[in-house]
Order: structure tokens, then sequence, then C-alpha cells
């Protein structure tokens, strides 16, 4: 059983994070934090999980992490990387929802989350989780930084033609859709259900964190500098990501339907859809899988289309699929249930 | 023209008085009050107003109110008792659609809003303003107490019970559901969209203010003390409220669909649906307009359903129907237009 | 291993019997009947269990279920009935989703249902599957007749009052709140997005057929015939029904709360809340779990909340449960995930 | 008063004409047509507009459109082109929301209509009836083909780039989102609440009838034959859609702020947001206002935001707006009022 803990746990990952745990068969949450709602039953912020856990929170871990296998961090930005070294030292496995250690240079992180990097010397070693292209990285890795929901979504759906040299040094699209959910649990006016049902607006189309550390990744792997403009819109639903990805490919017409399959042909959490297919985010509600559509639309032209919910493979659920390949477990522990529809 | 001011705009009520204001021949608002966002144009709170108003907030009116012929409270409970009496003392009319003034007692005030009542020797002089119950009262009406979005949905579904005397001494239920708009523009985690859609529950069981208000009215009208037992429900959507009311009443089987009908005969604002007809909350959305369904369900038993939207009939909408007659207008002015479905 | 079957497998209760079945241990769907999809690929209809179910709807069943433990009917109301009786000579347990075998007498049956009953000589033999109430009947059912999903959430909220002798016999008022997903998943205008969004609405305010459903059950339990007015309303969300229910008990004030307690202490999937409480509906989605929270408003009476997903508890959860018990599983065997949330 | 009749109006835009003719002046509705429906009254169908309409549905209008100034056509494509010759002989001006007169080439529509065109010879004579670039055409039109939803929203986007002469001949992406309404009032399961909440896809990937639409407009007027890949995604909201288009330009940098403002400074019904903004669908609800907002992301390279309500400036608002211009009417008349938020 491996003994964890989460630390920031009212929000919507910690709560994902609990819920998953509730059936895994070799994880065990131990403590849960938060300043908020420190001595309070973790059942009074989540109903849901009355009767599978009996945990309340806790102001902080011991700074040593005593006891844990792995501590979760469900924090916001900028928290995680004041905390990490310390359990690092003492041994304890990290695994990072937040973006503290997903950006490799220090200076971008610094421009585009307003404050400067405090544990700079560690983002060498951290290994950028997401399972499908990190591959056996995980498995020695003592820190992990999980990859934002948008990036999940846009790197799974460009990352086949990026790694087999099929993508064209040209401007590429990923219109993006998400669930208020992303914008985290906070009381602010806009996320009011009053504010946001029927009602669908772009945000942030000047620049996003997400666009950066998207470039970063998918240059990594293109082999050349991608030019991706990234536009999230918020939608009118609790949870999920639909990404529409427009690109341009090198590869006789035809073969990426193939080349997809192929790609993700071992990786449990990624479906290609059929081709002509539309995947729905609905289908993937409260899993892990993500859902792969691809369109060549054009001669030398491709649209892909990537859903997944934003809370699970782009958060609490991608963490948990990094953890199995961390310690050796099945990849799909606890991870293996379907979406209930409707 | 009537010249009026609005205290407390970057709400959802001071925003339909602002919307309806838009659209009303004889009606011109030439200032709006908000201590948070004094100095910022209305449009940056209500960007589905630009073009129709080149308003900005303002900090405060002048004590006396000087030069407006009427004034609207859409603040919080226990704002405008403090500035009302010198409003009425300078010869100005007010229309409060908050709770100041609703309930007769003071003592009651008290007890349900938390806090002493400032301007009790004004609570004699209120009308209470429900305009198809006040009639001709409103018409010299200096202060206006506008009912709470439940009590009217409530009120006008019991009142042609109630005024011809057939109205039981037995419980009465009255089982409401509202969207979450009426819980206000407010920052608060329950009313996220993430935390309220595809959800609904109960709420203030035990008692809430609006059950006081409601037994208030519907005992002076039935002339004994009505026993109501208000339940409100909250409904993963932004406006509307269904009024389910169980009541028991003495008078030959099959006579409500007739005697409904002739009660509100000249009432414009209420649509009294053909006999087995259920009203939907969509078909009122935007509009001054109650429908009601009577269904005598076994002898002596009925179930009025009720709908109105919660920030028009039960606030916005119907502080203007009640300032038309409080100035001798057309009752329907700026109020006539129909929904729009879907 | 369970060896089971479905017939009428399109639809959404359907679909969570396919879902429930894939995170059960010891069940196994061995075929899916559609008249109208048959050989089509069951993940067509719902592909949210791609992965999770291989099979391919066929036309029908043989006539006696050869090889099966249990045969599940999910069609609509009027199908079983015809096929029921030759399974059940054949020695093949049935559990049946619809209404054919819930009231006790024919004749009410054709009245409500509109039509005659062609296998009343077999209403004697079902057992009403509420689990909770049938206990030890359900191990050696041959036949169970699932409950409605109404009645369930009503029956849970009434049947430790009316088991313990505590319910007066006045009227008793069901305020009931269903997502849309209840009226199954068939084509019709009124419950398209765009129709029931942003709207609520009562229905079969003059009759409906969980009424008759309700107060046989409850008249059995309570010892005399219970008076019961059932109002269903259509919620804009997709599952997830909210029962109110008012009713007169007798017994010493302030007892009511250890009574639920104690009732449902042994009742894995009833969760009673703490005093005060107001359970969502949101906190049991996609679960078989019912939350009821229980209010003394008044000295007498009591407003019971209840609140279920009727497409789990209300239906395919509960047949699992009752299997569970039929085939002297864990009664919790492949029903004990918390929901997702938000 | 403008005598008009509509032809098939128990759809969704039939519906939105009815009720913007109650807030209209100038307009009169003499009749409307329904097959399904002929002999009941409007108001079963659309209950919003009790006491707005007292008309009931004929099965269709003379021939010859006997004493209407203009008829609507609600219809389905492919119906008008079979019945607008004979009233366009009779002197009767048409209005086709339809797709019937869209396109110049009668065997493009062929293709994507699935149908021949069976009167081609009024191709010629059609104008394409947005405002904003039809401009006087309008005054003298005895043909109007009203766009479609999508095109509108897109065109609106780049016409002042189209027209300027700036739009680079580089592929553009026209990524759009609408509420399920623009899928008419069809019974369909996909189009269910219960199948479109909480959920986003993208459908017609490789091919919709629009893209060849808004293909052939703007090639018009940008001088070459534009690149456009439309993608269309259904939202779980019942009204709007937000097209964000990224095109690539030659021009100043930054200069696009003004060059949109100057465009549209006479058109009363588009809004161009201040530089930085995000246009929201909710703020244009059922009005027949246009929010665009236009970002340089990077240099030569623009991504344009716009919004309209689908069923308002997409289908009935437009064509009244086309209609007053076609009278001589004041172009806002009766088009005039704000959206209600929330």
């Amino acid at each position: 059983m491996i003994k964890a803990a989460i630390v920031g746990g009212t929000g919507y990952t910690g709560g994902e994070l609990l819920r998953l745990a509730a059936g895994h068969p070799q994880l065990s949450i131990q403590a849960v934090t938060s300043r908020q709602a420190a001595g309070t039953a973790v059942t009074e912020w989540f109903p849901h999980l009355r009767g599978h856990s009996d945990l309340s929170f806790v102001e902080t871990l011991p700074e040593d992490g005593r006891g844990m296998d792995v501590v979760f961090f469900a924090t916001p930005h900028g928290t995680a990387m004041h905390q990490v070294p310390a359990l690092l030292d003492a041994g304890v496995r990290v695994i990072d929802l937040s973006a503290d250690f997903r950006l490799r240079d220090a200076e971008v992180f610094a421009q585009w989350y307003g404050q400067p990097h405090v544990a700079a010397e560690w983002l060498g070693e951290a290994v950028y989780g997401l399972p499908e292209v990190a591959g056996d990285a995980l498995a020695s890795a003592r820190l992990v930084a999980c990859p934002g929901c948008y990036p999940t979504a846009v790197q799974l759906a460009l990352m086949p033609l990026a790694q087999a040299g099929h993508l064209v040094d040209a401007p590429i699209i990923a219109d993006c859709k998400s669930g208020v959910s992303g914008a985290g649990r906070s009381a602010k006016i806009p996320l009011l259900l009053a504010e946001a049902t029927e009602n669908v607006k772009a945000y942030g189309v000047a620049g996003h964190r997400h666009n950066v550390e998207i470039e970063q990744e998918v240059s990594r792997h293109a082999g050349h500098a991608a030019d991706i403009t990234f536009t999230p819109h918020l939608m009118p639903m609790a949870r999920g990501i639909h990404a529409t990805v427009y690109a341009s490919f090198e590869a006789p017409t035809g073969m990426l339907q193939a080349l997809y399959e192929a790609h993700y042909a071992q990786a449990p959490f990624v479906d290609v859809l059929p081709a002509g297919s539309h995947p729905e985010t609905r289908s993937v509600r409260g899993t892990n899988i993500c859902r792969v559509a691809v369109h060549e639309t054009r001669p030398g032209r491709v649209t892909v289309l990537s859903v997944i919910d934003n809370l699970v493979k782009g958060a609490s659920g991608q963490a948990i699929q990094a953890m199995n390949l961390m310690f050796g477990l099945d990849e799909s522990a606890g991870l293996a249930l379907p979406a209930a529809l409707p």
C-alpha cells in the first residue's frame, strides 16, 4: 500500500485525488492539508465522499513528510516550490499538479507566473509527467511535474506527428474549449452559474501560461520551434476539455489514421477513434481517457480533435497514472472505470 | 419623463432596472450608485447594455435625491432604511426592492434580518407593492416595498382563494424552485457553475425570511392566520421561479378555474392558463408575466402552479409596474414584450 | 461469475447496466438485445463504453434464456410481461426494471398503463425490489420488480415513519424534481436541450403512474391507506431526483433524527445526513446512494429530503443491488464507488 | 404597416419572427403556415407568445401571396425555391431564411444540399442579405437570401480585412461554437438535454455547407479565393454563436482596431469592443447585435472574436433588419432592445 499525502486538499483536484484513491487498490491517503479548513472533516467540503474518507484536514505536513511514500501538491502555483526540496531531501517522492516545475527555464517561469522560482535547482530533475511521452523516465522519477490540462489535450493531439517528424514548421492553431472547473473552486463572479451558463467566451487571447508550456514540449519533440497559437474558451459546463488543433504535415495523404493508431497502440488511456469520428467530452467525463480523432481536411493539413476530463486526465487522474508508473504498479490501477452517460 | 435614480446598481436587480428602463418610453435613469464601482462605466459591469447606457456609477446620491422623481433601492437588506426617510422628507418617492419595508412589525424584521429597524416609523406608510393586490393604493404611495421573489409567486397563486374566502384553515405547502440568480451576484462557492449545475438542493428548510412575509400577507387577506410551510430549492439555471402550492379550499368542485380567470381578468401580468396546463418558467423569462395553472387534485384540495422570472416580476419588473401605477402611466409601459424562446 | 443478459439495451438504463457491470467483479453481461440496433456494436450507442464492452446488440434472446443466470429487462412498459413467464419456467431469474410487475393488482395496472396485463398470474410471485424494505425476500426471489425512480426516493423518505407506525393518516405531499433522463432516451421535442434548459415545469399533476405505486407500497407498511399527492417536476439537468416529502407524524418531538439513523444503520446505500442538512443530487450522481435529511418543521410535521440518481438507485444500480442479494453476493458488489464532483 | 406572412412557422426561426414582430411598430404578421400544425393556435407551439399573437397556423398561403407585402420563409432547405417564383411574379417580396438562394451557383447548391435547384433563374436576382455588406442593394431587392448563422458571425469578423484588401492569401481558420438551437426544433436524440448538456463536440469536420457559403462571400470581397477551414462545434447551451477566426493580414502593426471601428462606425448592429476585449455570447442573447474583438496576436496575424445570437442576427433578426431596409424603415425598427442578463 502506497502511503500518500495531499497538500492543498479543498479544491477540485484535491477532491478528485481523494475520489480516485477511494477506488485504487494500492493507494492510501494518510493526510490532507488545508490552511483554511484545518480541523474540519474532508466530507464537509466533499459531501459526495461520505463513507469513503474519515480524514480531517490538517494545517500542514511535517516538513520531511515523515512516513509518506509520495506527496501530491494540489496547490495554487507558487506553493509547491517552497516545500518540495525538503521532501525530496527526505527521500519522499513528489507529484506536483501545479505549474511550479513544468517549465524548464526559471526565467520563463518568473515571467509568466509573476514570481521568481525559489527551487530552480530542481527544474532539471523534474520529469514532465505526460506518461504517454515520458514513458520509462517516470519509473525512477523523484519529482514529477504534471502537465496543465490544456497542454495535455493539445500534446496528445500533436505528439504522433511531432515525434514522427511529420510536423511542418508552419503556424499551428490550438483552439481549446474548457468547462469552468478548470478555473478552480474559487469564489469569483465570472464563474457563477448565473454568469457562465448559456455563455461562451474566449479569454487570454493575448497570451496564456499554457501556450508557453505547449510550445516548450511540442518543440522539444518536433525538432524545431513550434509556432502555436493557443486560444482558451470557457464553456457553460463543469468539466471537460475539447482541443481542436489545426496543423500542417508532411506525409503521404491518408496515412495519419494509421500513424495515430500505431502511436497509441500501447497507451491504455488514449483511444484513437475510427476515421471520421468526432469525440465528445462527456464520453471521458470522470475518467482518465483521452479520445482523439484525426481528420485530414486538405492536402497536407490536419484537424485533430482531442477530448479529456480536465480534472482527471488533465490533473488528478494523470497524477495517479504517473504514480502508478513511479511505483511499478499497473498503469491503469484505480483508473479503469468508464464514464457515466448521460 | 420620470427622472429616477438607482441606489446599488451593480447587482442583478440593478442591471434589470437599467435594461427595462432602456425600453421604457417614460423613464429616464439619471444616476446609479455603487460604492465599489464608483467612477466606472455601467457597461463595464453590464456589457449587454453597451449602446443603451452611458452612465457611470457614482458613489452616492445627494441625501435629498435632488431632482429625482423616484429612487429605486436595489441594495442588500438593511441599507434602504437608513436613506429612505431623508428622501421621503424631501418629497422624493421611493421604491425599495429590498426587504426593509416588507414586514409590518419592526420586531419581526429584527428577528429575521438580524438588525434593528432604524426607520420603523415608516413601516405603516409603506405600501406592499404587489400591484395585483395593492391596486389603487399605489397611486398615492410615497414608499413602496416590493415583495420578495418567492412571496410574489406564492401570493399570486393563493390570493384568488384567500380573497374570496375559500381558503380553508389547514396547512399549506409552498414548495418553490428558483434559479440561482435569486441569490444575487455574489462571489460564493455554492453559486459557482461547477457547484450548482446538474444539481438540485433545498435550503433554509428550518426557516426562511420569505416564509414570514408570505404568511403575513396571505393571513391578511384570508381572514385567518395562514399556516404555510415554505421550502425553497435551488435549480441549475440562472432565472425563474416555479412555485407549487398545495392548499385546501371550501367551494364547489370544479369552480376554481373560473374563479382564477375572473380574479385576474383585469391583471395585465397574470396569465391564467387553460385547465390542465403546466406553466414553464422559460415562458416568462425576462418578462413581468406570472403564469398560473389551477389543478383540483382531490375533493377540496388544489395544487396551484405559478411561474415568474425572479428578477423581473419577482423584483425589477414589479418595481417598474408599481412605478407606472404611482405615476399614472399605463401599467404595462416598458413591460410589454414577450419572452425569447428557446 | 453470474451470466446475465439485458433485454432492451439502447436506452439509459440499459447503458447504466452495462457501465456498472464493467466495474462488477462477479457479473458478466453475455448478451444485449435491441430490435432497432441489432447487429451494431454496443459502443456505437455508448461511445463511453469503448474498451469496456465488445458486445454487439442481438435481435432477441432464445425464449428460454439458455445459459443465463439472470435476465434484466430494460424495456418500455408492457414488454417484459410477454417474455418473463417463459424465462421463469426455464429456471432463469428475472429482474424487471420496467413497471410490469410493480403493481399487485392487474386491473390497476391496466388502468394506468393502458393495456391488459398478460402475465397476471406472476404478480403474486414478484418481489417488489426495494432492497431496504424487501430484505431477505430477495434471496429467494425468482422475479424482481424494480421500483420506479420517484417511488424509490419517496419510499426511502417515508419508510422509517411508516414501518415504525408513526405516520399519521393525513395528507402527504411528495413534491419531486427529476432530471430529464428520467423520461428516457427518446426523441421528443420537449426533451431537447433547447426546450428543457433554463426551465422548470411540473407535469402529470392530474395523476401519474408512480402515485399509485407509491401509495400501494407506503400503505402496505403504514397500516392504513396512505393519501399521497405526488407532483413530478422536470429539472434542467440530466440526472438526479430530489424528493421533498411533507408528512405528519405521531411521536415525541425531536426523535426522528435518531429513528432514521437507526432504521438505516445497516443499509449500505442509505446515508442519513446530520440534523439540519440539505442533501444535493450531485452528491449521489452516478452512484447507488440515497441521501436523506429529516427536518421536524413544526410540531408533528416533518419535511424529509431525499436524493438519488434516477438511473442508478432509481433503476440500474438498484437492479444490481437486488441481483447481489438474489445471488448471495456482497450487497455492495460493483456499486461501491463515490460520485465525481463537480 | 407592412403585411407579412411566415411560411413554416413552428420552428425556432418562425417563433423568433413572431416574437420580434410583437415588438415591431410597423410589421404585422397576417398569416403563418405549417402543414403539421394547421388549425392549432400559434400559442400552443409558443406558449411564451400568449397575449401577443391570436393567429392559428394555416396549411398554406394562396400561391400568389395575395395581400402580403412580404413573405418570410422559415422552412427547411429545399422548400422556398418551389414557392418563391410565383410570389415574386405576383409582386410579393420574399425574404428567405433558408439556404435556397444563398449560393450563386446552382450546381454547388445541388452538390451540398443533395437536390437540384428548381429556381436557378432567380439566383442572380437574389440579394445576399448581410446588411452590413449588402447595403443599398437591399432597398430594391425583391428576393433576399438571408445568410446562415455561422456565415454571419464569420463574415462580420473578416469583412473589414477583406474589403480593405488586407487579407493575405493564406489559410484561414474559422473555429465556431454554437448553441443547439442552431440544429432546429427537431426531435433527434443527439439534441436531447440528456445528451447535449455537459458536453462539447465538433461535427462536420470533413465538410459543412456553411464552409462553401463563407468562402463564396469572403472570396468575393477579398479579391482572391479565400481558403477557409470552418469547424463547427456544439455547445451545451440553447443559443449563441462564438466564432474564433484566425487570419493573416498585411497592414502596419496595431492598426486593425481602428480599421474595425471605422468600418462599422455606421453599422447599428455591429459593436466593436475596446482593444483587449473578449465578447460573450450571452451579451447578445435575444438581440440582433454582433460583438467583435480584434487581437493582433503575432506580427501579421490576427484572431477575431465574433459573437451573435444564432436565431436573431443569425436568422430572424437579420431577416427583419433586411426587411426594414427593403421598405425604407429605420434599420433598427423592432430590434433595438438589449439582452437580458443573466
